[in-house]
Parts: C-alpha cells; structure tokens; sequence
C-alpha cells in the first residue's frame, strides 16, 4: 500500500478558523484573516473540537493518492459517501499481470500461502486467455478480491475524521484500518490542530461507541 | 438477478404533487391534498418535468431487493451516492458454496465458458481451505468479482432518475443496465408519471452527452 | 407551529431490520421477511443500536409537513443537508396577510410586544404597497424573519436522529427545538424502537458533546 | 455585494486530470503526475467535459468569501447541499447598524424607495429597542429579508457547474444571479478550462430545461 497527500486547501488551519470567526463576528469577510495568526487559528479550532462544532472543517479538503489496495478495501472505501473517488478501472484497463495484496494471516500459515498462490495463478491465466476471447470488462469477472487497484480520494476535514472514527477502530478490517492510520499521519502533519483529537471513537470525547462488540482496550498512538 | 421492490412511500404520486404545490400556494399544509385527484397530481407532475423542477421529487424513495449479482455490479452501485445500501457482508458471512455470475459473452464462446468454470473451481476450493485455516474476512481475498451479492437499496426518485440517465445508457455494462431497466420497470408501474420520461439520457430533452464515445442508436423502449 | 408526519416508509422496522438481517445472512433477499416478527425486528434493532451500526436505518423515510414557521427556523432547518425540502416561495407567493411567529420573550414583556407589533404593522403596509410597485420576489425583501413558512420535508431514520441529537439539544433555538420534539414524538409513534433512544446527545451513550456550553442538565422526557 | 475566491485546491487543472487519468491507466499514483503538462492537463479536461464525464472535475474545491448579501439570498444559497457553509450568526451576532440590500427595481422608484427607507428605519429602531429587552436570537425576528449577511462557502468543480447551470439562468432571482456570475468569472480566472463551458444550461450541450418558463434567449457573454 502507498498513500500520499497529493494535495489540500492551502493554510487549512487559517481558512477553518475563519469561516468559524465569521458565524460569530459582525465584521466583513476582508477582515477575517487579519491579524489571524496561526496561534490564534488554532486556539479557535481547539474551542470548536470542544463544543462540537465542526462544520467550519469542511471548507479545508484533502486529496490522497491510494495505490496497491486491494479491491476489497475499495469496496468498502467508497461506501463513505461524502467524498469524490476517481479509481483505476476494471472496465477499461488491461491489466499485463496480476498484481495482489496478500492478507497477513495467510502470510504467515504456509500451507493458506501456498493455497492462495496456487488460486491466484489459475486467475491470472485466466484472466490472460479470457482477454483474448471477450471484452475486458467480463474478463475481469475471474478477478480476485486481492487484486490491487489505484484511487485518487478527496475528503473535507469533517469527513475525514469521521472516517477515522470508524476505521480507525480495531473493529475495522485490518486493510482499510492501516489506510485510515496513514492517512492520519499525514493529515496531522499539515493540519495537527484540525485532528488533533482525530482516530477511534475511543480517543474523543464521544467513546466506544461499539457496544457488545467493543475490543476493550483503545489502541495507543505508538502500538497501534 | 432478482430485482424486487419491497417498499416505496405510500402515494408517491400525491405526495410529489402535493409538495410541489406548497411552493406555489398560500394554502396550508392541511390543506395541501385537499381536491389533489391522482390525475391533478399527474399533470403537475408533467408540468414539473417539463420545466425541469425535480427537487420535489425526493419526496418519493423507493426500496429495491437485489439478488444474485455480481461483486462488480454492487462496486458500481455503490458510487451512487445519493442511497443508501445494506449489502450482504463478505467478512462476516461465510459461503458454504461460491455462487456467480457469469457473463453473457463467456457462457456463449464454450472455450471462454470452460476457462472460467475451471478457475471458479479452483476459487471455490482455495476459499474452502482458507476458510480453515484463516477469518472469513481474508479468505474472501481469493473471491471473484463473479461473486453474487444481495443488497437492499433505498433511492428517492430524483437520485433514480438520475441512476436511470446513467445505467440505462448503452455505454454501462450489461449487468448494471440490466439492473436498472428492471428497477426502470418496477417504479413505472406503482409511479408511471414520476417515471414517464425517465431513461438514458438520450429519452430525455437533455439528449445524448457522451459525446464521441456515443452510441449513436437511442434504445427502443421494446428493443432494449 | 402545525406539525404532521404526512407518509413514511410502511413497516419501517421491519424494513429496517430485514435490510440489516441482511448484511449478515447467507439467505436470499426474498427470504429476508421470512419469520422477521415485529418483536424480532426490534430486538434486532435495538442490537443495531448498541453497536453504533446506524446505516441499515436510513431504509425507513418520513415526510412532514410543518406550517406557521418562521423563516429564521427554515434558514435553520434546510442548512441540513441530507433531507429533501420544498418550502413555500416567497418570490412566487403574494401573500394577503402577514403571518408572524413571535417569540414567547416578546409576548412576554408588553413593552416588548408593543415594539414588535409597530414594527409588524409597518412592514405589512410596506409589503403591501411594494406589491403594487415591484414584482413580488423583491417587496419581500421588507419581510421579516418572523413571516410565517410552510414546508414539507423527507429524512430518513439515521438523519433523523442526528437532526435530534442537534435540535432537541437545550443549546438549540427555542422555535426549533420545538420542531424537533414535536417530530420526535410523531416518528415515535409510528417507529418506537427506531427512535427509542433519539433525542439530545445527551440521553444517548455519546453523551453532551458541548463542551463549556452545555446546559449541564439533560431535559427529562417529560420537563421538556 | 463583495465576493472573493479565498482559497482552491492548488493546481486544479493538473488535480482533476491526473484523477481522470487514473480511471483509465494502469500507471502507478505516482506516476500520474509525470509528464502532465498543462496543456495536456487542459486538453483530457475537454475531452472530458465531452462525454459528460465530471466525477473527476469534483477533486478541485474552490472557498469563496461572499459579504453583503441578503438572507433572501443566503436562503436560496444553503439549499444547494453538495457544499459547506459558515454563515454569520443572527443569534450570536448584535448588529450595530442595519445594513441591508435594495433591489434595483425598487431604488429604481422613488416612491417604492421611500416605503422600503421608512420600513427599514422603523425595523432598525425596533431592532436596537428588541436588543435591550429580549436575546438578540428572539430581537432578530424583526429583521428583514434584505438584512446583509456574510458567508464562506466551499463547493466543489462539479458542485459548482451544476449551481452555474441553475443560478446563472435568467430565470434565477436577480441577487444570487449576480452571485453566480461574479464567482463563475472568479473561479475561470484560475481554472479556465474546467469552467469553459459552465454556465445557464442554455450555453451547454444540455440546453435549456426550463420548458414553457424559458427565457427564450440565451445571454451573451458580454451582455449578461
């Protein structure tokens, strides 16, 4: 898996901060960004995260390139709605080789390794001798889960800390949780008060939220 | 593919119609149905549509079962992203057996047909294995986007219109147009005027957009 | 303030529970409604519940109808963007009256009320002698915040809840916090165990997330 | 009315195009960028817009500033709910003075001008008396439609050709209609090639959808 920022709202902390300011403040909108430092931007944003009020972080968005996940995370990834997904497609591209994400749990037991070697080379000859007999886009039917696949996401500030509530979570799958873990890293690293408190439920003020099926033990930020 | 409607807003004729005529009215919402026959309503709703006045039309939401299609289908669907979707879930479920789809243009070329069948037996073994060896969660890596899945889906009629513009059009693939003529069907006979002139696009008075990659040739409402 | 759940989904809880039944289960989608009793609906719903997973709840939809607000509640109300609104036109509508909502803390102090009531009458005449002058969508411009609206508005379950947690909060508005329990009560008796835990953050396991502005004491169910 | 582009993705063209090629290569994320050029960014975007294939025009948001509009406006504005909004707060907010907008066919009549002057006098006072008697959320029921408010707004590329397509109509109120065109011209200063044909659906390949309400002839670009 490779994840990257390829891009954002410049000074995301500046602009979130003063479309707060101005839902409390009766001056005109080419004064807003006087005399606002990045001190005080972030004092401001602490105080929203503390009352709840975060519809100003959605004028800061975020776009990631994503490659080498497997379509199974992407399935589960573009279920978040309030986002705008580009993907490699299936339909249209041809692809030379088979290229897989491999669980870690079949990783480490030879014998599931062996198991998903074997399928995923039947798969690939098929694949290869169905592109020389029908469209590539039915074709693609014998293609696995694991198969890799490329998407440029964008997501606002708000969207994405939901995400990261919610995959964040030891609850969520291994793949689409260690995507959500980098991609707050590197959202931190450009906008550390917008996230501050960002990652599992368990991290906020809101708490598990898991019920019955909670892991009990929220992950710390080193081992997680 | 099993495609059934299983709920829809009661009246959803009279209920586009008797929104719409708040906008205009002085008239209270108690008063709203008030002399609102089914066949006043259609007209409104005729008159709506021609001037291109849809937003009442989110009044109406539709809930379809889908059955038995294919990984790749619901990757699709799930892109729409004015819905809601509950999918069967492949982490949680396991399958006793690999049900799939297989496309026309495979099950009509036997070689193409053999290739695939022998690749899905070996998918249906490898996942069996894994299923022992590993979580439900990772074995389904080897899982083919052949693999049927069942849904429900919620959409009102303005996201449906819009689905219809979309995936009706000779330019989807043949499995999510198949889909979506069915669904086209099952609202036009409980709501034949909020679907009267709902299709491709090329139906419409919006016409064609594909551009270059058009195919030239609009459907017949029998040939499709 | 004239609220009525005017439609909804038939059987949302049992739509609700079949589409959620259905993330879970190897069984066809007709299968589904097979052996799903209300009391087993709920049950599971309430499960749903406890472990945050909302999504299956947006199959159920409702449509009011809410007349004689003000358009400082309806600025309000359609800054909630996951619902569908259609909202009588102040451009399209001359009205002959002037309706007004006015605030208990005006109708409380006479000195208050007098002010108010100058003020109404003025505008009235104002408003009625622009109509004469300019088309209508411009005399309005002299309308006040407290002229009287009407709407009709769909959200589903999940959205709902949220618009709960927001609005029944003691921190929100007077005039829509009104709104909001009022509607409570309508989906409540329609749909107990959907809303049986909906309200303000506060009564839920998430809990006040307002921070140094909270109220510091949940309303009672029946103090409200 | 004072409207400034605050902030965008930076490079948008180059974002939205190398997102496009991502659909349709089997290129790595971190190739995407390579070799792109403006010029060719520019031209995939046309070919892009050709077949009426936006998806990708969504990763480029784009933050304006919008000062000295009306709540008339501001109600209109909120009802496009693929964006994000902070608006400046009447119940938070004690306004000083009453700023307010006069629409031209009114200051265009002195004896409209007059009624619409003595109404906003009375307004004021009652206001400013409302504020020493009852809370600034319950005096503000007094304000009127043509109150000034401030906003910031994000909308997306493709969120954005649609509010052109609606708001730059004739058909559109005069306010919001000069809204849209200021932040058409705005966002075509920076991304030219993915606005080059935003505007009233009449200038595109869509064509006018108003039916029997069309204006009949579409404005130039110079003398809208």
């Amino acid at each position: 898996m490779e994840v990257s920022l390829i891009g954002h709202t410049p000074d995301p902390e500046l602009t979130v901060a003063a479309a707060a300011r101005l839902c409390y403040s009766p001056d005109q909108v080419s004064q807003l960004l006087e005399g606002l430092t990045l001190t005080r931007a972030r004092k401001l944003i602490t105080k929203l995260q503390k009352m709840g009020h975060f519809s100003p972080f959605e004028h800061a968005s975020f776009t990631f390139g994503i490659a080498g996940v497997s379509r199974s995370l992407s399935h589960q990834l573009v279920r978040h709605r309030i986002a705008s997904y580009s993907q490699q497609s299936q339909r249209y591209v041809k692809f030379e080789d088979l290229a897989v994400v491999v669980p870690p749990t079949i990783a480490a037991k030879p014998e599931a390794q062996e198991k998903f070697t074997a399928a995923m080379e039947v798969i690939r000859d098929a694949y290869q001798a169905l592109l020389g007999l029908v469209p590539a886009e039915d074709a693609r039917y014998v293609l696995p889960n694991a198969s890799q696949t490329n998407l440029v996401m964008t997501m606002n500030a708000r969207s994405l800390r939901n995400f990261f509530a919610l995959r964040c979570c030891a609850r969520a799958q291994w793949e689409i949780r260690e995507l959500a873990w980098r991609m707050l890293d590197l959202v931190q690293a450009v906008a550390p008060t917008l996230f501050a408190d960002a990652g599992p439920n368990c991290w906020s003020s809101i708490g598990c939220q898991q019920g019955a099926m909670s892991c009990g033990e929220p992950p710390s930020r080193t081992s997680r």
